[in-house]
């Protein structure tokens, strides 16, 4: 149901939640400064003051919508925000700590008793429950598990079941089915005795008698055809429709695609079970593009919190940091091989990172570009041809130009022709290399079934700085070195 | 409306897309060889064949979702798709163009007549023709807005005008108002007489006589309230809604914290002059998400389709390759300072770069974490000094473990006890260094009102290089050379 907030546009929504917080965290100190005075008498009037600006507070709390109180308790400090935490009413908690992070839920659910927890998941449908509970620590879970209702338990049980990257664990329980052979006055009939529909109710769900899926009918038919008509006649016989097992990423591609609202969920007797709503994909969506970055440094999202304890967080990046130190000393290797050549001349020490850096650079653009195309399915042979092409040929170009100032001011720097000419062709060759890798790793990685994304960063920078310190030293030992 | 679909679930439809491409391509063969084949009387049999495939194919492709005949389309190669496009009916191809990736839309656009393109516009909505022709390269843009119908041109070039990244280029111009005095009777009415409904009509915009929002009206307490009552009593009173000037940004916060479906866009007046869908909140928070991995590297979504010339997006590149430049330069000139070291001992040329590439990737990992922190609302200076404590932690522990693991191969390598205390210390003070700036370089760029995230990486590793190569070259100056 739709909330009444404080004011609907943001602006003076902004301003308003900034003015609550500045509020929350005043009075927390306050009532700090007033339980360590010692004079009895004027604590009674401060009291009641502190009261009455409570109360108030109360009252502006109770106008914001539940996101917004959850923005303003994520904004105070620990103390603040336990007192504002006692200043929100049971009833609206549940909503809260749905729409709070991880964090605060964590912080919040910690100083609560059991009872409290169980009376906040009164309030919640089983599914937003399984959400909540899926998101706290193990050790929470199963206490907290335990207090829900008897007849709440078995669903949020199966929703818990589900993987966690299934359309099960993402849908919503929480929908209206209506049978086929209804006429649209009796849905009607039924429609006013359940109101307020769940939120998200765009359609209804037609099914037969054994709660099979048979089409959907959409609020607006309902409300524009004619009452005597039934269901199968005005509804639309081939929603897209999921199965629990689906990946969920399939049903956040067929949203986007699509532009759904809602759809069923069935199981695998296509028996309608529950349905997705856009809000759970978008919220998907964000998640998805939250983890992008860090799988591209070979981070995990659930490894990453700040209630993870660091050891555990810096064991979980060993994998990473050992195969970067492999490859690193791979690259040192190389080096090694031209000991003679450094020993020579100093400068193709002090030069050598150049070549390394701007290689590591360029890969990481082109590889940008390639994970952005393979994300939209944009990366076909034919697409991957031309962007090859492409690629090459602006390394082709930077390498040229950028290659020739190099070549210059190494000129200028040293006095020496030859080595200008190595250090400026290494950075084109380099240039041309990292592109070609950066477009390589990422598909190369899909096409093995992997994950193009993961690690791909460690494993360009791999590659662009063994080849950069190769082809300098090898260039500048085959030309400089008589 | 919603369009009939071939099979509404997406694994049958994976293999009925799949299908229809290999039929299409294998058909632009077969039509190929056809036209290069000699023999007239085989043509003419051959001929009638490919014919009746093609029409058995159309038949296949009408049934498909105008999204599915984009994925078709981009999916084929330029003749065979040139082929499809020609079965697509007229009707259906302002739909097909809409959800085609610029790529392909910008390829089909300029095979078309003029007479063609304003034949596909005609089926539109004015601001589906605007994002149409937003998309188009420039010299395009005014032929086709050309052949727009006068009708909607005045309010395609209104749609035009608006800043890109405003929500009065995100909106939808479509949607129904009604009377706050009007009863739900005569609403009814009302919606009859316009049905179908625009798409995502959840609500109704409620207005004044001077066309000023007083607030929405949802499908369903207009279904279940009494047809007696008036919609100002029935109506929500506030809801959440926009200014044409406000950054789309915002709007697509309040879709994700309040999971709206749709909301009224007012302008200056608070008259309502347009919504905003979901779907098109969608598409934002998509674009934005493919956008962050570019803008890291230094990119930017426009300069870089398959479209614009080689020439411009290497030039487009080059402040960051300047720059990037400029800092390997800086790194290099640090291991100069050090180069009667290095003279010394060639081994710390050799060894250098590993020290830098972990701090590199390390810092990045960290950056990684804070960007997306960033980008959830989530870094308070609480939050911040939280991470910063654990990323060093982090830092310290991989230091230490991986630190003594370098150094005791480099012992294995060198026999030299110092060298490898010199090289494992320098790795545990180059994490704990890149720690440190892969969370202060965002946070700092977003303090001094910039994007966090707008190279960022280039600036990381330019960081870690440099104070890898002091930190390593330093110690080893200081501990091993007499």
């Amino acid at each position: 149901m739709p909330e009444s907030t404080d004011t609907p546009h943001h602006r003076h929504l902004e301003h308003a939640r900034a003015q609550v917080i500045e509020l929350l965290s005043r009075q927390a100190i306050e009532r700090d400064l007033l339980s360590r005075s010692e004079n009895r008498k004027s604590d009674v009037v401060a009291q009641l003051v502190v009261r009455q600006h409570q109360a108030a507070l109360a009252q502006r709390l109770m106008r914001f919508h539940p996101a917004d109180i959850a923005f303003v308790l994520e904004n105070l400090a620990p103390e603040a925000r336990e007192m504002a935490w006692a200043l929100v009413r049971g009833e609206r908690r549940g909503a809260v700590l749905l729409e709070a992070s991880d964090n605060v839920r964590r912080s919040l659910v910690e100083s609560m008793a059991p009872e409290e927890i169980s009376a906040v998941m009164r309030t919640l449908d089983s599914d937003d429950i399984a959400d909540l509970v899926s998101s706290l620590p193990d050790e929470q879970r199963a206490a907290v598990l335990e207090h829900v209702d008897r007849a709440d338990q078995a669903e949020v049980r199966s929703v818990l079941s589900f993987p966690e990257d299934s359309v099960g664990a993402m849908m919503d329980l929480d929908f209206i089915a209506v049978r086929e052979d209804a006429s649209l006055e009796a849905v009607q009939r039924l429609l006013r005795r359940k109101k307020p529909l769940p939120p998200h109710t765009n359609e209804l769900i037609v099914v037969d008698r054994n709660n099979s899926l048979r089409g959907v009918l959409p609020l607006d038919r309902l409300l524009l055809e004619e009452p005597e008509d039934e269901v199968s006649k005005v509804m639309l016989p081939e929603p897209t429709f999921f199965y629990t097992d689906d990946r969920d990423r399939d049903a956040v591609d067929a949203f986007e695609k699509y532009d759904l609202i809602s759809a069923p969920v069935v199981n695998l007797h296509r028996q309608v079970v529950g349905r997705i709503t856009v809000d759970a994909v978008i919220d998907e969506i964000n998640e998805r593009a939250q983890s992008e970055g860090l799988r591209q440094v070979g981070l995990s999202e659930d490894d990453e919190d700040l209630f993870t304890s660091p050891v555990t967080s810096a064991r979980k990046r060993w994998p990473w940091v050992a195969l970067n130190l492999l490859t690193a000393f791979v690259a040192s290797r190389v080096i090694d091989a031209f000991e003679p050549v450094i020993a020579q001349l100093v400068a193709l020490a002090t030069l050598m990172p150049i070549v390394a850096s701007i290689g590591g650079n360029t890969g990481n653009q082109t590889m940008a570009l390639v994970i952005r195309g393979l994300s939209l399915n944009q990366m076909g042979p034919q697409q991957l041809r031309k962007m090859l092409l492409r690629e090459v040929l602006i390394a082709g170009i930077n390498g040229t130009v950028w290659g020739s100032a190099l070549g210059g001011v190494t000129f200028l720097l040293y006095h020496d022709w030859k080595l200008a000419g190595v250090i400026g062709s290494a950075m084109l060759l380099e240039l041309l290399l990292a592109a070609t890798a950066g477009l390589l790793i990422p598909v190369l990685l899909q096409r093995f079934g992997r994950d193009p994304i993961m690690g791909s960063s460690v494993m360009l920078t791999a590659t662009t700085d063994s080849m950069g310190f190769f082809i300098f030293l090898g260039l500048a030992s085959l030309i400089l070195i008589p």
